[in-house]
This record gives C-alpha cells, structure tokens and sequence, in this order.
C-alpha cells in the first residue's frame, strides 16, 4: 500500500512539472473538456454512484449522509457549472508584479507561479473531487485526492472521467488522481510524503482536521470551526442590529459563517435586547443568556460555561451584555476561532478599532458574517477557508493555490 | 522547564496582542531607542560576551566559533545601524490593498497585519538576537528566541537591554524574550506549543533545521542549502557567461547564494571551457567535470555522482556539458536545492522559457546568482530565506513577517 502511494505521489510531482509550461488555454480547453465529459458519461458515473449507495444502505448511513453521498441531476450539474466557471476565471499563474529597477542595474520582480502538488483529503461527498482537481489544475497544480471510503467508487469514476479529459489535451493523467485506498493508513502515509506533496487540504469533520494537522509533516491549510461574533456597540443603528443578528443566525444556521455569539454594549443592552430577543425567538431561536441578558430577557436559558466560543451550528445563539468595547474586544480573543468577527456601530473611531485590533481572518463593521465567502467576496470560487495565519487567511481562491518567486532581469550584472 | 517554556509563549501570546494597537512611530522610537542602550550598555553586554568567550576556550571551540561568538565593536556598531535601518523602513502593517465594492454593496479589501508571534532557533552568532528582534518588533511580532547554549550570557544580556527599551517606550517587554534553556529538549518544547507560536524561523546548520523540520507542529519557514547552477546557452554571450561564473563562484564561496554547478550547452563548450576553465584555474578553483568537460578540460577532476546537487561552500565547481537547454532544465529540477538558478543567453525564447519552467524560488536571466539577497533585491532587511513554497518562498523581509486578513466595510447589508 505504502509503495503505492509513494508512486501516484511521485507520478503527481512529475504531472507537477509538466504543468509549469502548460498554456491558458490549454488548461481552459480541458476544463471545458471536463464538463463535456461528465455529461457524456453520466450513465457510468450515476451507475458507480449507485455502488457507493447501496452500499451505504447496507452499511445503515443516515438519509443525511446518503443525501450528500449522492450524485444527483443536480449536483451533476453543479459540477459541471463549477467546472465553467473555473474555466472562465482569470489564470493566475505569469502574473509578474514588483518589478523594480535595482542600483545594481538588475531588474527585480515577482512572477506567481503553481505550487505544484496538493493533497486534498476529504470525506463525504464526491462532488469535491471535481471541485477540487478543476481549481488545482486552473492553477497549474496536480492534485492527489484521498476521499472517504463512502464515496470510493464515485471517486474513482470521476477521477477516470477527469483523467481521460487530461490525456485528450496531452496532459499527463497524473495530474489528477484519487488514491484507491480507503484505509486511515493510507492517510498517514501522505502526510510524510513533504518531499512530493507541498500542500494538505483537509475539508471535513473536526476530527478528520485535527488528525490531519496533527499528523501531517507537510503545512496544512485548515479550517476547524466558525464560532462567528457579532458586537453591537452603543452607538449602533439598533434597527440595523436587528437585521445583522438575524441575518447572521438564522438564514443559515448549519454553516461555519453564521453567527454563534451576539455582544451587546450595556448602554444599550435595555432598548436593544427586547427587540431583538423578540425576533429571535419569533424565528425559532434558542437565546443563551450571561445573568444580564437574562435580567431583561426573562425567556431566555442561562448561558452555560462552554457555551461562549461553542459553534452551534443550529438555532442558538449565546448572548452577553458586555461593559465596553474593551470587555467585547476581550470575549473575542478568548473565545473567537478567527473565521469572521463584525461590528455594528456608527462611531466611525470604533469601526477603525475593530478593524485593526480584531485579528480573526475577517473583520467587518455594519455587514452580516453570512457574506464571509469566497464567491461574496469576489475571490470566483473557493478551494476552502484557513484560520491560521501563514501562506493564506480567510477564504481561499485560485491564488492561494499559487506562490510567488522571484525573478531578475539582467544584463551581465554581477555583485561587487 | 516545560512550565517556563509555556508560560513564557503564553507572555508573548498576550504581548502580541498588545502590539496590534502600536503605532509606527512608537515602533520607531523603541527601535532607535534599543539602539542607543546598545551603545549605553556596551561594557555590561560585552562583560556578559565574554563570559560565552571564556567558556568557548575552556570548550576548545575552534578560532571560526569564536570568531562568530564575538560581539566585536565591528558586529555592535553593526547590530546598532541594523536597527537604525529597520526604524527608517516602511511598516507593513496596516497596508490596505484590493478592496473593491462588490454586487451586495459591501466593500472588501485586505490589510496586512502581522502575524503574532514568531519562535526564532539559531546557532553561535548573538547579534542574530537583536537582527531578528527588530524586523519581528517592525512587523508588529513577538518574538522568542532560542539561541546556541555558547552565546547564552551574551543572548540574555542583550535581551535584557532591548526589553529594558520596549518598557521605556510602554510595550510589554514579553514582546522580545531568550529562553535561558539551552537543552535541547527546549527546542522540542517550543516546537509543540502551535496555540502560542504562529511560525518557527530556524537559522543555523542543516542538522538543526532539519531537527527542527521534523519535530515543529508549527509552520517552519527554511531553506537547508543553497545548490545554485548556472546554464550557460548555445547563444549566450561568452564573455558575460565567464564573468558571471566568476563572480558567482568567487567572489564569496562559503554563502548560500554562491554557484555550485556549471551547465554548458554541448554547441559551446569547446570555445567556452577553456576560456572559463583557464580563468577558474587561475583563481584557485578545482573544476569537477563530466567526462565531456574533462576532455575538453583535461586538467579538471572527475565529478563523482555526489557532486550533482552538492553545497560545497567552497572554491570548487562542478561542471557538466548538457545536450540542449531540456537537459539542462531535467538536471537542476533534479539536483537544484530551490534557491537560484540562472541561465545566461541571447535568445529571447529560451530567457523566457528558464524564468517560466523552472521553479526555484529565484529565477535570473544574465545575472549572478550572488545577487539573490534580501538588500540586493530591495526588501530593506532579510529575516531569512525560504526554499520551500508556503507563504515566502526566497528572501524574507517584513511583509513575510506579516499576512493579510479580510475587511469588510458594509451599511447594513445582509445576505439573500
């Protein structure tokens, strides 16, 4: 086994290097490609599927986890979309930048380049495949991707589809394969294999990512959770607040940038908390409550311990009254995971604070956490969200599949 | 001693954060501030130096130790302007870029912060202490270094004086701490402490980075050595060519960006070899060839297999006649180490093709590979040099000591 994935890894590192001179439209061609292919062998792909479905019957899976398990009509077509949209997105690879005249007389700059190969290790659902291997191979990367072994057989399928797309443009298949293997095992031996893998991607559970993280010898971009706050100053539109909270805990509440902890100024705990708390609970929302929310919001729970910092991910939301902005700007640096943090104020002082101290991945005033996406933000699509600080920070796009090296531009120079 | 070590990574944690309010001229001033304590403490630092002295004989360190051990007048004058310089150079942080309104109507741009507290591990030179102290402290970092066990009494004094600075300016002295343990098991303390340290910089020999490469949970940003080639083209003017092997291998042989190996394309060789070969011989370099360069060089020494892709620091150079400019491209993706590379040529394709297809973290055209440099390339000051391709990949100076996070200015917006 271990031999095996030794030998796709290096196969990947090769695929890697061919890659380099690969043209835009080259690479826009076979996604194109891609999305014809999926179409035209819906049949084989919806008849492995199937394997992986049945077997999951068998297995007793939940309808939740056959539902994602599933290649839909429109999850098909999704894919499809996805690929598109990937082909239509600017090529980020050449890109030169800095480019300065030194008193040397050589000409210095940058040129972004592919970071050569990912490992992408996730669970569930299949459609990742595609998602993933069409933004690596759009910035110029090979991909080694290990699902779960729910999804092994759709893996495979999509993996063959994708790999015949490839070798149409002369492109070496390696560029894109899905490992066969669904022990754990399999998992560790890519995390030690830093020579031939320059990126882990883990998308999933809590526990896949922090046995990822913990495992790996390659650097890891991750995720583990969104415990997003929102802080409602004593200057704040309260109206505007009202619509924030709602918009942040309620309109998705399964997702990592919905909102888990609201914090109220004190001076307007009194006005805004009986409004708000209304609307809440009119929607169907658990308020837990610190002993000063629950002072003027007798309906709510009081607030356990382990509940400041905790991601629900379903219709909670704990709630505290905080003396000033310093005690808010304390509760987030205990307890936030540094996915996304807003302010609702009008003091324009504030605002600024907020936006330089607060050091999570996105900090914004007077907007919902709900817009902290790769595709709200304009990055065209979304490879995935780190919350730790080195390489990217926030939602990820075809960019942070890159790097930059340096370049010089000389004529004869040499040093003195 | 693990206590210490956390509670002192948990005093930078808190330092860091207090650092994200600093404004750039209170950054300033601690720094020209540090520079005059240097001065004023002069005869207690160089007291406490030659302690580290006094043991390094009683060790039998050789002359070089003692040498880098030395904090001389000449490396005090030096640590001092180093830090003058760093005051005067543009803070990164808080640099705005990208922001541009989106169809929601929410503004959302970039700002660099810094990236908060950065774990330092290096060998014999003490002035490393303060170097990297002033470029974490310009970036808004924390700082903890682990230096050698010889330059121990020399690092704490200097640490000492600095953090005597910072108090004076009101910034937590916890913002610039020496660990006092100079075991080893230190080290592996620091490596697993991920929740307090955001990145390791190591600085020293291959055995301690490769240590440190092995045992960190935290990012390490390295390069382990420096394999730089030259590939001189069938078009390439020869006079250039020779200039630029030269310098590259003679100016300064025993540094990391000094030239390694010599590729000559086979239409070239006969007119170039001689011509370079007399001027390498003459300044005392041994040539190791291949067999093609040996007969057209008969007084050069055979290159045994491990001379590809060897640092030999010193006036040696490996030499190799290569077919075409694919061969040349196959050999330093084989032996390269990631760090220069430089193609000297006439033919507009091929200059192009070189800085596109090979992926070294610096990539020249008709230039020396000496030149590869934080000062010669403009970043003002170098923390260090990266080979591997997350987050800096060549040299580092303040920017890759910070990282960017997402702001979002809205007016109430909220998502459909």
């Amino acid at each position: 086994m271990k031999e095996q994935i030794i030998s796709m890894a290096e196969k990947a590192r090769q695929a890697a290097r061919g890659m380099l001179a690969m043209t835009t439209a080259s690479k826009n061609n076979v996604l194109l490609n891609m999305a014809h292919a999926l179409e035209k062998q819906k049949d084989f792909i919806c008849r492995e599927n199937e394997k992986d479905l049945a077997a999951g019957r068998e297995k007793g899976l939940s309808g939740a986890m056959l539902d994602r398990l599933t290649l839909s009509d429109k999850v098909m077509n999704s894919m499809m979309n996805g690929l598109r949209e990937v082909a239509a997105l600017p090529d980020p690879v050449g890109e030169i930048t800095e480019m300065v005249k030194r008193p040397s007389g050589i000409a210095v700059g940058r040129m972004r380049i592919p970071l050569g190969v990912i490992g992408m290790i996730y669970e569930s659902r299949p459609n990742v495949t595609v998602d993933a291997a069409a933004l690596c191979l759009k910035a110029g990367n090979a991909i080694l991707l290990r699902g779960g072994s729910e999804a092994i057989n759709s893996n495979l399928a999509l993996a063959k589809v994708l790999q015949e797309a490839l070798a149409a443009e002369n492109i070496d298949p390696a560029a894109i394969q899905v490992i066969p293997i669904t022990d754990r095992k399999a998992i560790n031996v890519m995390l030690g294999l830093e020579e031939d893998i320059d990126l882990i991607i883990p998308r999933g559970g809590e526990g896949l990512i922090r046995f990822v993280a913990e495992n790996s010898r390659i650097p890891v971009l991750k995720h583990y959770k969104g415990v997003c706050h929102a802080f409602v100053d004593d200057s704040a539109d309260l109206e505007m607040a009202t619509k924030i909270v709602m918009n942040g805990k309620t309109q998705r509440p399964g997702v990592c940038n919905a909102l888990e902890t609201l914090l109220v100024h004190e001076a307007v705990a009194e006005k805004f908390l009986p409004a708000v708390g209304q609307e809440l609970l009119k929607a169907g929302v658990e308020i837990r409550g610190c002993p000063k929310t629950r002072a003027i919001l007798p309906q709510c729970l009081a607030a356990a311990d382990d509940d400041w910092g905790r991601e629900f991910l379903e219709l909670i939301l704990a709630v505290k009254v905080v003396k000033d902005m310093d005690a808010a700007i304390d509760h987030i640096f205990k307890f936030c995971s540094q996915h996304t943090e807003t302010i609702v104020t009008e003091n324009y002082s504030n605002a600024q604070r907020f936006l330089r101290e607060i050091d999570s991945s996105t900090v914004m005033v007077n907007a919902s956490t709900r817009f902290s996406d790769g595709g709200e933000f304009g990055l065209g699509a979304e490879i995935g969200i780190s919350t730790t600080k080195l390489h990217a920070y926030g939602p990820m796009g075809l960019k942070e599949l890159t790097t930059r090296k340096f370049i010089v531009y000389g004529e004869g120079q040499i040093r003195a």
